[in-house]
């Protein structure tokens, strides 16, 4: 990753820590090590609700007493959600191709991490998931796979797929099923982001539309937030990548970041991010490069930094917090963690309760909404965004999502 | 399904209860109906197996510990099978498109038999399961699906695929999988046919080599049974089908039949079924049609029937007991039921634990063998099978098969 005077790299896909790096300091495998020790087996398993004692209980679990709801199903196949798990059910597909900060690492290497999304969608949100590691990374093949397996599912939570790959495979995936179709790490990073900014707004006395942002990275969670925050009505933004700034015109735009030039820097800036940075009033990193404590002097006064690289942040907390009012990061060891985690287990929660048929942006919007008005009462600029242990958002992200659907006519119950 | 004088129809591919019929009466779909009250919400879910209750919870099962695993796994793939589910998870496959007795019903109307199943591998050895239903029936695309969500998977266990389809869906797929690739409808009925015809040949003081046997059905299990019982040494076996018996030569053999037809009826019969039990010292029923009492009159003495239909036996065990010495059912409501859940849980449960790259012909011969031993000092006419509730079953069977492989070299731990 190069740095120059002018032009800071920013772009999302390049790992904060490649592969080669870490495999030449590779970790000692052991269970003396309590990370592989809680490991081992998995962290996940299938539990029997029914019982299977004795001849009656398998003539009811199984056959012949099966066969009635078989064939219900086939007479009513909307009756699968309530005779099958399926209704609260959730795929965790990757192809292993973003995992982490590690980039393409495969399927298999990065089903530890599809198995703790599992765990989290079960323990916060009561959402059955089932991680799926796919060998190939070719976009049709995967489309084609998801749709193929989906009559399993209720949902599918697309994880760790790399830009802009992401984008095709989530839209096209959307347009083929009737079940909803998420990318975490574009909407979920981005409902979260929009509540923190919800809230850090409202501690400093001004509206989403007052602020001026700058956003680094323009990857899944990079685009993403920029399309929520105008959605929500941000004053301005700006979008920069490793070359500097998006705008519309720049050369060797792909489509995506075409799209996104279309609708944000109405200021015109073709510049650094470095650059940018000069009166605005929100940074938000979602790369991998640095900031300079320079440039992040040259922020608006009341500045709000979400410095969100993993695991190095674009800018050290205690560097922010010198010109910042309000600062988070992507980590669990500073304040105002901008965690996933808020958003996934309740969005879900709450689409599969009223069988939506999609995730819309006011389903993402209403979740955002209600993160941020968890803690509105509690707001202090180290806390503008809930503990992920905070029991109070799952079912509120549940609820709003739910009454979002709705309103929508997407949902079916 | 039609029957003549010359010809019985026994394709088993032709359901016992059509689906048609069945609509006919269509279920009243009601939780006041044990069955529909016992499957609301599905009979099985996802359990957390490990805390995640604060901070440093997440930081072993997630970020940033679990990257050290993904790491661990990138460098050494086998570790999958240690630090994820997936060595002790099966996917349980199904098109739909031979659901029980109800034929092609769809993969969503599939889905409580594949839960029921996934229960059943839980409950009786341990193994994690998932139900899989795929929406399409080309073969090619199952293979291609299969294939590509492989990596989440320890083994693969697929059920209610129609013949012939099921036969080249299972050879490819064991092609292209190093992990176990079992369609129990074949191998798991096949195992505990052979295990009851064992020991039904005990009792009556004779070997598999001084049996003739008559098979009726050439679907996935009546082909599966036959392959199993000649590679057990079976004196003597012939096949039919709705049209008669199978013969090298015959008109229309699909290639699967024209395989068997080369291995069996070495006496050369060209008949019926009917007539090819004039003498015959075993029955195996896999089918839909009805054998007239008159033709199992004719069998030889001391004959055995296993008359598998369901729900509906092609020889009602009270006409059988007038004339076999031995008689089995695939119904729990009689004694020596032909139950599959005798064999395909310790069948994975083996070649789980010793990390088989496939089930082989010597894995099934072992699991039979041990599943007849389970009581061999305990055989009656009544008793030549285990119950499936027997705790030692499903045990001695994962025992016998994890020995098999690595005997035979396709064990990797």
């Amino acid at each position: 990753m190069t740095a120059t005077a002018d032009h800071q790299t920013f772009d999302q896909t390049t790992p904060a820590t490649t592969l080669s790096d870490a495999l030449a300091v590779s970790p000692r495998v052991s269970d003396d090590d309590p990370v592989f020790a809680l490991h081992r087996g998995g962290k996940i398993a299938l539990e029997v609700t029914s019982p299977l004692e004795n001849r009656d209980d398998l003539s009811l679990a199984y056959t012949p007493g099966v066969a009635r709801v078989c064939l219900a199903i086939a007479e009513a196949p909307a009756l699968a959600e309530d005779y099958t798990w399926r209704g609260n059910l959730v795929a965790v597909v990757t192809d292993g191709t973003a995992v982490l900060g590690l980039g393409d690492i495969g399927p298999a290497a990065g089903l530890p991490v599809m198995e703790g999304k599992a765990a989290l969608f079960k323990h916060f949100a009561g959402v059955d998931a089932v991680p799926i590691g796919l060998a190939t990374k070719d976009v049709d093949e995967i489309v084609d796979t998801v749709a193929l397996m989906a009559p399993s599912f209720g949902g599918i939570n697309l994880e760790d797929i790399s830009a802009p790959r992401c984008f095709e495979i989530e839209r096209r995936l959307q347009e083929r099923l009737d079940i909803p179709v998420f990318h975490d790490d574009q909407h979920g990073t981005a409902i979260v982001a929009l509540a923190a900014l919800e809230n850090a707004a409202r501690l400093t006395g001004r509206r989403l539309s007052d602020l001026r942002a700058v956003v680094s990275g323009a990857g899944a969670s990079g685009i993403a937030v920029t399309r929520i925050l105008l959605a929500a009505g941000i004053g301005d933004i700006a979008v920069g990548d490793r070359k500097g700034i998006i705008y519309s015109g720049r050369g060797d735009l792909t489509s995506v970041k075409a799209d996104i030039a279309a609708v944000t820097n109405s200021s015109g800036l073709t510049g650094s991010i470095t650059e940018a940075l000069a009166g605005a009033d929100v940074f938000i990193g979602l790369s991998s490069g640095v900031v300079p404590e320079e440039a992040v002097a040259t922020m608006a006064p009341d500045a709000i930094i979400f410095a969100m690289a993993n695991p190095d942040p674009e800018v050290h907390p205690e560097v922010a917090h010198k010109y910042a009012r309000i600062v988070a990061t992507g980590r669990s060891d500073f304040p105002n963690q901008i965690n996933n985690v808020l958003a996934f287990p309740g969005v879900f929660r709450g689409a599969l309760d009223v069988r939506a048929s999609r995730v819309t942006e006011g389903m993402k919007l209403a979740a955002a909404r209600a993160l941020a008005d968890v803690i509105v009462n509690e707001l202090a600029p180290d806390h503008i965004i809930p503990s992920p242990f905070d029991a109070r958002v799952a079912p509120a992200v549940a609820a709003a999502v739910a009454a979002a659907a709705r309103a929508e006519g997407v949902a079916r119950r």
